[in-house]
């Protein structure tokens, strides 16, 4: 199978070793920075463009992984070939290539990527969405190529992962900066935290993160709650109140 | 040195064999249960007792390892011997001491144990606190023998520790019980977002986590923050607009 990569940065970059370690052929990668789709096409042997006229036409998928704004130009500027296009954003429709391709699909590998480290994809979940089952079959079966973790998912449903993925990744990480700032206060560092949040953590593979849940609000612990409340800033202490309230809600209904 | 264990739950259980390792002799083991007694007494040749009144007199520390409301009792029923006595809570302040005991301090080990998972105490930091300068360093020294990272904090620093753990690990933890429901209603598994969970707390050991806050908030992309508290219901989208609106202050003063 022959692949061309539209994009050379975080996830085009991981997506290019990984697919030509399965056995995949890059061969081309195009970026509109010369440089780096040369320094990305270097690492498989495939040729480099920074000219949407210069893509071959001969591959069997291309795989647009650009940023979100910059997938419908991608789409527009190159014509029709007849092969699978894809990208492999969260959060834009498959409906971006609707009318521009024949076929075409989401290829959605949800994970953090960066260049300088080398993302092991087994158990990277790909999220896999086709204008047609042929084209969904054809996706998945690249898709297994790379992971275990391989699911068909509409849109829909990638808009609720990536909603999903702002609680547990975004929201939690804010989490971790209220408590430095709390820590700060109390002159002690960050990073004393650190092996709590790693058993918290650890416990998320062996039981639902709601069974688990400990501390004061799951406790209903009122004096707990009302002495924190009253040391922290206002910011602190409304953010405080919600989740208290939304803990104690959800474990009165279990 | 001499070492009688108060208690014999899930922290004192973990002491006790950590101590032991370490050369501590423990020479007895107190819990209001028997059997539970004579079970973690038996791990390091201990004797156990089910009476306050049984407490040898002759150690060299006394650890209370009891649930916080229980601390006070432990220390009227038992007369001073001259001894180093400590508590091993983070939300008990030390003057619970005060006026029954000569010398005194906290032995706090800030982690999440358990009784079936031999905690490594290496990278567990404790909290030391004492009502002399001569005593907290005899209790230092003692949680040197089982842990790199040993700290003085005061009462008050350890209620902000408090505080930042449930910053850290109680709502961090709630932030995935409700990205769970969102995952739910979109009939994919919770652990589609393992991955990405370990790589958010992975970057915490390399930078802040207010240097690492990705998402929509951080960008400022109001597009997409519509969007997803139109999908929310009314309790997640007031988490969603609270938390975004603190991310989006937080990253503005910076």
């Amino acid at each position: 199978m022959k692949a061309v990569m539209i994009g050379a940065g975080n996830v085009a970059t991981n997506l290019v070793r990984a697919l030509a370690t399965a056995g995949v052929e890059v061969v081309q990668v195009y970026s509109r920075t010369l440089p780096h789709a040369r320094e990305l096409a270097a690492t498989v042997g495939a040729c480099a463009s920074d000219s949407l006229d210069g893509v071959v036409r001969d591959a069997d998928i291309y795989i647009i992984s650009v940023s979100d704004d910059a997938i419908a130009g991608v789409v527009e500027a190159v014509p029709d070939n007849g092969a699978v296009w894809v990208h492999t954003s969260g959060s834009t429709s498959v409906t971006v290539f609707a009318g521009r391709r024949e076929r075409y699909g989401v290829f959605y590998p949800m994970q953090s990527f960066s260049k300088q480290i080398a993302a092991d994809f087994a158990d990277v979940p790909f999220f896999i969405e086709a204008e047609s089952e042929a084209t969904a079959v054809m996706v998945e079966g690249l898709a297994r190529q790379l992971s275990r973790r391989v699911f068909r998912a509409t849109s829909d449903q990638r808009r609720r992962l990536h909603i999903a993925a702002v609680f547990a990744c975004n929201f939690a990480n804010h989490m971790w900066t209220l408590a430095g700032d709390v820590l700060g206060e109390a002159g002690l560092p960050f990073d004393v935290m650190l092996p709590l949040i790693s058993t918290t953590v650890d416990k998320l593979k062996l039981l639902p993160p709601a069974e688990s849940q400990t501390g004061p609000a799951v406790r209903h612990d009122v004096n707990v709650m009302h002495s924190h409340i009253a040391m922290l800033d206002e910011e602190k202490a409304a953010i405080y109140k919600i989740l208290s309230d939304s803990i104690i809600k959800r474990h009165e209904q279990n």
